[in-house]
């Protein structure tokens, strides 16, 4: 029987997660402090309406926590023993992350113009911080402590701030749904992690990780929650009016291509026309991170749905042979696919989005397209036209890939430290190394009868 | 061991499906737009406000795409074995069928009027077509193939279009909520399709359609997000203003009622004063669906109740009485018993709408009827008041009836077709049939541990 | 083999909530209308825009029923055989005790002003109240019949309306999320009943009560989604503006601080460093419990952290220590916790509401609070400021606490009626005792084979 990690390790948890907890609550104590009632009062000036409404980003607000709290949560369910701890590991992760981000904004805020004053769109923007490290995750899901994801948090959030800033505020690239700075960065960010922290030992399939019918049924639940809400996802960040509205059917569009053409492509590569689970699980999100950065670019909705279906195509395809050969020649460990969701289909919008902008500028009055989307930025940025936009749209994909891999791998280095608790190789892929399973002596089996398994109370 | 089809004809799925998604790109690509922005310009005249909103159609539209790709999903998810593709091939038809009614519709607005410009409207009632589909194949869930559903949908959609239009535009009925023109029709379309396509031979139970109680737990789960979200479903279609506020009342009455009543007529119904889950699952809906053809109605609210209450007695005499008579005597094969769910509570929906229609024009001055509703539908149709109304009511109910009934055994004896893979018996309601579940050879049993499964590695 | 409850008894249910359904049926015939459409007219006067909107309320009365129906049905489900039942009975006993406290809340109104005009605000309302019931069963979970916990709705629903009215309207004290009205009063009236109803015979663990891995994931999930829709909760009550906005990001932070501090909590708690599934299905909701008194105070950010860590820090004290104590001293029953969950926290809340009314009246000018908050209480009652609306929050408290737990035991003693027919104990915690399970004489075993099972038709 493999023997679990020491106790004293395991106490770095609680102690460092405390000690987090308890920094958190001084920065804001002393740094923090709400919007203030006269702030409500200037936006009376124009109309008194706007003073008394519910602010018009808390449903998309609403919609984006239950796809990361529980659409994400119950997609990387899907290993059957696993089930537990992926959920739980998620929202603690989702709620790490967020307060990190949010220190961590309310720092650069604080040294630049004094004390923070928090609202709604600070916490979604230290949501979306949060995003890329939930998808990292997926790339060591099942191999690693929960001290170990903790510092990948740690390590992510920073970079990703920094990233995001040079990327959207520095380059001026359009990613309003977060192909390149949330999708790719996370991607490759995980891919490195994984990298430096398993090294070039080939990682042998281990017995629980195959799911069960009944895993993948609830991981499917995941993927339609999060095929659900990602058009709020997208429209969140986006100017009310026109390009949000652009940005719901756009998202729209490629998501319900993506679905079908995913079913297409997954029986063809199937053995007897079958279907794979995890082929639906996710190519039918493809779609989703393959818009993200011409969302509100006026394209047409033909070039929506052609983009949706070739971005579930290009992922079913890199599950099928990418996967497989990363593995075998580079013994890269990637146990959910997080390449082949977010870092191929991601590219390819990151792409898509460079020759949009360049046809769009061309198709339009460029005084007009700067009109249209509101943001600026193309006059700011683009200078004479379209052009240099699409050119800032590569250089803003190649900053993300180079510096999240680059770092990635850094962070990875960190986490091969054994304070972290790595777990044994037994015990991978079992919620009893992390929970408390009642009247089990090692691993629970699910198909256990109660009987069996209930001597001690609840709780 | 039964034979599964032949591969060559799996291979139909695919190439079918993925010729469509190309038809459909080459009809986006010629023929269909975005709403231009100088349609916000316009809009902007009566306050800019307008255009800087979101649409506030988008959390109802959201609310919807809960209840058809989660809801629906899961409520069909009540056999034990089956639960993965029954949530999948959901999800497949909602996007297929939308899409394929998108197609439909664009056709039709550019024969009349040249370019579609798609809105959220547009994509709405589209989704309102798809429900049509997902309903009328649970009368036939587990026995068909995923060619088979397609062609179902391929034929409804049409069919649908051309009697929403007749119901709703040529003879003015008042049906908001899609009673009898989704409810009704898709009920008897999915049950002439299951008599044409299984004619006379009885369909003998199949072990694997007995229920478990934590599949019936999936489906509890369904159909209380059906429950939650059928006011979003009401209030979608309705003129902003008070016939909205009154659709919403009158469905959660009626959708209250219809609970209570569920416990106690399945309490009164089961042996031992038990309830039976498949009662639960259904009866708590049964209101939703009576309610739709009168939620805009300036109805009591004492009405909403009793017909909530009403409505879920006759869904549950239905499951106990009329769904054995009807398999005994017409060998008629109603597996989700969708007759008891639609087709009943619809009927009385639009029974009561006609009584309904005829006591509120007494009741109210005939002008301010129409002014309340602001449809104007019954001052074009009805001249003379309620009595007029009431009759296109019966007429719309007896039009539905008739025209679903027989375009769907038409739409049965296509399916017939040996091309379209029908299942063999024993593969009946098998994931394994549609999946590749991985490391098994046959058919997994939910019990089966993950060891003996597991040796092939993930996707 | 136990004996399950005569027939005879088992006919109470159906008789009994039939009974009722047709008594407000004959109530809401008599006495109920719907807001005129005249009420649209006076509202039209300040602008017509207002009367052709959704109601904004709607969206935040949506969320609230998807935590009620959905949410916190699964939270129940942690018995692995009981998850049908519990969600099933928290369906009824919602829509049960809406229905009961509109009819009371109709009654109350009619006395005073005639006919009740229902809007989504009182069925807003009835919710609220029948929240209070849903928490107090969860002290008896799995030892009750339907009758019992249907008796256990008809006595809480009247008093808690007394007690809201005495507490808020009449002591003024501020409440805008139930923290004293609905979790401490709903607390202490489940511990009454759980009391009264078992006497000092102590409990014996049941072999079936222990949670499997799956049962516990399926419980998290209704932790989450409780936990994401939970700011709704806060702002539905709260008049929009900067007070709800306040409501909301107060939550926000006081859910975020309970979930990380809860994983630092339960692993220093836990042997070996583990997590408790349980711990995180309840401490993860602690905070929301907490900020439920002072969500729309002004308070500072590090205020609602804090206030979200120490209150599920409380609350997994109170799981570890508390509980085995009031087990063994008083022999008190107390099944799903609620006493960890809402007791403690709601007293916490209350008290740091007190805390929090005096320091804010302090920093502030009074006038300007009261214009903060625009609830105008803290003036008509406070007179001299923070001092006196501190005592009534304290005063409050106490109310809510002594009324709740003395009702609670009159209403636990009605429960001990034998007519009433409470489960035998070998019967407890099974579905089998309140479902039909297909094809199986007794009690089915979750990894029973449905081929052993199934021998029946479908419903």
């Amino acid at each position: 029987m493999a023997t679990p990690p020491p106790a004293s390790a395991r106490r770095l948890l609680p102690l460092s997660l405390g000690l987090f907890q308890g920094a958190l609550l001084l920065f804001f104590a002393l740094f923090v402090t709400y919007d203030e009632p006269s702030a409500v009062a200037t936006e009376a000036e124009d109309g008194t309406r706007a003073a008394e409404q519910l602010p018009s980003i808390f449903p998309l607000f609403q919609d984006i926590q239950v796809m990361l709290a529980v659409g994400l949560g119950l997609l990387l369910a899907f290993l059957p023993r696993y089930g537990l701890s992926a959920l739980a590991h998620n929202f603690l992760l989702l709620n790490f992350s967020t307060q990190w981000a949010l220190l961590l904004q309310g720092l650069r805020h604080r040294y630049r113009h004094g004390e923070l004053r928090l609202g709604l769109h600070n916490v979604l923007a230290a949501e979306f911080a949060a995003v890329t490290v939930l998808i990292s995750v997926g790339a060591v899901l099942g191999r690693t402590s929960p001290c170990q994801l903790l510092a990948v948090a740690f390590c992510e959030v920073p970079v990703y701030l920094a990233s995001e800033w040079l990327i959207v505020t520095q380059l001026g690239v359009r990613d309003v749904g977060g192909t390149i700075t949330i999708h790719v960065f996370a991607c490759y960010f995980g891919l490195g992690v994984s990298k430096a922290l398993f090294g070039t030992q080939r990682q042998p399939a281990h017995p629980k990780e195959t799911p069960t019918p009944r895993s993948d049924l609830l991981a499917l639940v995941g993927t339609l929650t999060l095929w659900v809400f990602w058009p709020s996802f997208m429209a969140a960040p986006c100017r009310p009016g026109d390009a949000q509205r652009r940005a719901i059917l756009n998202t729209l569009l490629a998501l319900s291509a993506s679905a079908v053409t995913t079913v297409v492509a997954s029986s063809l590569l199937e053995s007897g026309g079958k279907l794979s689970p995890g082929h639906l699980q996710n190519g039918s999100l493809a779609g989703g991170v393959a818009i993200g950065a011409l969302a509100d670019v006026p394209i047409t909705p033909a070039a929506s749905l052609a983009l949706g279906s070739l971005s579930s195509l290009i992922c079913l395809l890199g599950f099928r042979f990418l996967t497989p050969l990363l593995a075998r020649r580079l013994a890269l460990h990637d146990h959910c696919g997080i390449h082949n969701l977010h870092g191929l289909p991601g590219i390819l919008g990151a792409a898509a989005s460079a020759v949009a902008v360049l046809v769009v500028s061309k198709d339009t009055n460029r005084c007009q397209l700067s009109q249209v989307d509101g943001s600026g930025v193309a006059e700011d940025q683009g200078g004479c036209g379209g052009g240099r936009q699409a050119l800032w749209q590569v250089t803003g994909l190649a900053v993300a890939l180079g510096g999240s891999l680059l770092s990635g791998m850094l962070a990875g280095a960190v986490l091969r430290l054994p304070c972290l608790a790595p777990p044994p190789e037994p015990l991978c892929f079992e919620d009893s190394l992390n929970f408390r399973i009642q009247g089990q002596a090692e691993s629970p089996g699910m198909g256990d009868t109660t009987e069996e398994v209930a001597l001690k109370e609840r709780v």
